[in-house]
């Protein structure tokens, strides 16, 4: 089979610490174009400052990745699904749900596929956690996710804005995790967002979920911690406890320690050609649907200036 | 048929306004009792100050209508649909989208029937409205919804509160009509909430949305509008104007202006009839969808202190 043609559009951090690499390791798609207004592109590949541009001028393509800032996904991934092409939205899928739902609806009417990807499900602790998880009595849980903005998104301006998530940019990683290894649904109770004065998106978050049997989920968030970083999910069950650390890389559960090597965007581009070759879509907004609901419901209170 | 003994919980405006005369004039329901702690009830139906102690001691009853602020839904719901009470949600049905989620996979364990009311769905110019805007195209939607807190929401503290929507209250039935009506699902671009330096919730709001196909919907909110009223929808189409006036009551089309009374609790409680003698449950949470990407969408500006 011909590997799949795909464009890398939006060419920051992301695109370049990990999409590039993972499509060059993945036999089943050659990068076919580079997009993006701000870049030069990579030596060898076709670059296009805009994807009206490739549409019209560039090299065939059959699929893009949206490494752009959430705010424009929608209207790239529009005019890619209109022509049939199949679309892979890094996290989160939108700046909004109910954009997320009019792709959705617009995949399934052209056949292409779209796919709402989740980078730390694949991380490598997250399969074994959740069938480890799958028939555990739940009792309590505690998500502590306290990093770096300095050093893990230096100049992202976007990220600040509304629709741009501000600590929940990380923070929905968490989530991803937790909505898809945990045994019962859960949602928000009550909790705190910090904005800082300057800024229209939080730093810090303090929430309390509650899953459907009760059980209390607290969260952490925190874009102030120099030092040491964490990632950790911390899971209270009947059967012991549940640990996953570094991200989701790392699992310790009573019965000891197992770590791998990071796999994330190899799962995940692995994930997306299945979806191509089967004909079919994976759109999970369960994640953004709790930032959401946070940005509903929380309470907010305004932090020291953040200055970059 | 035996009438479905209901429990009115949460004896507040809305339940005095609105829920006890369309129970007293629907024979499919009988008024078995009413529940809230700050309330006396009405006579000659028994009255208990909590759920759990109508559940425990009061006659017994096979639905609830739950009147309650937002903020204490959930808990109320749970505990009546686990004894497979059917349950009838005032708007908006919760406090976040995914304890609405809970709740219906709950109702489907059980077999009871969940019923999210959107009210303004059953004003008398919606229904036609939806019919002729079917084979439309739509080019643009005005809705403006100002009204005067002071008269429609005295002394409503939760309302102002986290999960309390602020004058989303309202504008949320505007949300129920359009999402309901209009042929093509539609997201929010952007927009600015207005928030009382003194208030957690919005007193005013400013968005603009955008169907699947293009056409641009402005949404105007206003909580601090004094003299004339305004709960207006107005959309093109290719075939002239459609507009919607006092709330969805009053409709007017190229060919004419259609006016009837007010039905829209009647509406309603034949509707959740129908639901509970098919064993269905209707539960659409488009409209708080719509309210939550406002929440984490758009951008917040600070207004001038408000004081009841």
């Amino acid at each position: 089979m011909e590997p799949t043609r795909i464009a890398l559009v939006g060419m920051g951090k992301i695109a370049r610490d990990q999409h590039l690499p993972a499509i060059a390791g993945d036999a089943g798609f050659s990068l076919a174009a580079t997009v993006s207004p701000h870049d030069r592109g990579i030596d060898g590949i076709p670059h296009l400052d805009s994807l009206d541009d490739l549409l019209a001028n560039g090299p065939a393509v059959d699929a893009v990745a949206l490494c752009t800032p959430p705010q424009v996904r929608y209207d790239l991934a529009t005019l890619a699904l209109k022509r049939g092409i199949h679309v892979f939205l890094e996290k989160p899928p939108g700046a909004t749900l109910a954009e997320v739902d009019v792709l959705q609806e617009r995949a399934r009417k052209t056949g292409s596929t779209l796919f709402a990807a989740w980078h730390s499900r694949f991380a490598a602790g997250v399969a074994p956690a959740r069938a480890w998880l799958a028939d555990r009595h739940v009792s309590k849980v505690e998500i502590v996710w306290r990093e770096d903005v300095r050093v893990w998104h230096p100049g992202q301006a976007w990220i600040w804005e509304p629709g741009g998530l501000g600590v929940f940019d990380p923070g929905i990683n968490a989530l991803s995790i937790a909505t898809h290894i945990l045994p019962r649904p859960f949602f928000l109770r009550s909790g705190t967002l910090e904005l800082p004065a300057n800024r229209a998106a939080p730093i810090a978050a303090q929430l309390l979920f509650c899953d459907a049997a009760g059980a209390p989920i607290t969260m952490d968030l925190d874009w102030r911690q120099t030092g040491p970083q964490s990632w950790d999910i911390t899971i209270e069950t009947d059967a012991g406890t549940c640990k996953l650390t570094r991200g989701g890389s790392v699992l310790t559960l009573p019965s000891g320690t197992e770590h791998s090597e990071d796999r994330e965007y190899a799962g995940l581009y692995a994930r997306f050609a299945t979806l191509i070759r089967t004909g079919r879509s994976d759109v999970d907004t369960g994640p953004l649907k709790l930032v959401a609901d946070a940005f509903l419901r929380a309470r907010r209170e305004t932090a020291e200036a953040f200055v970059e």
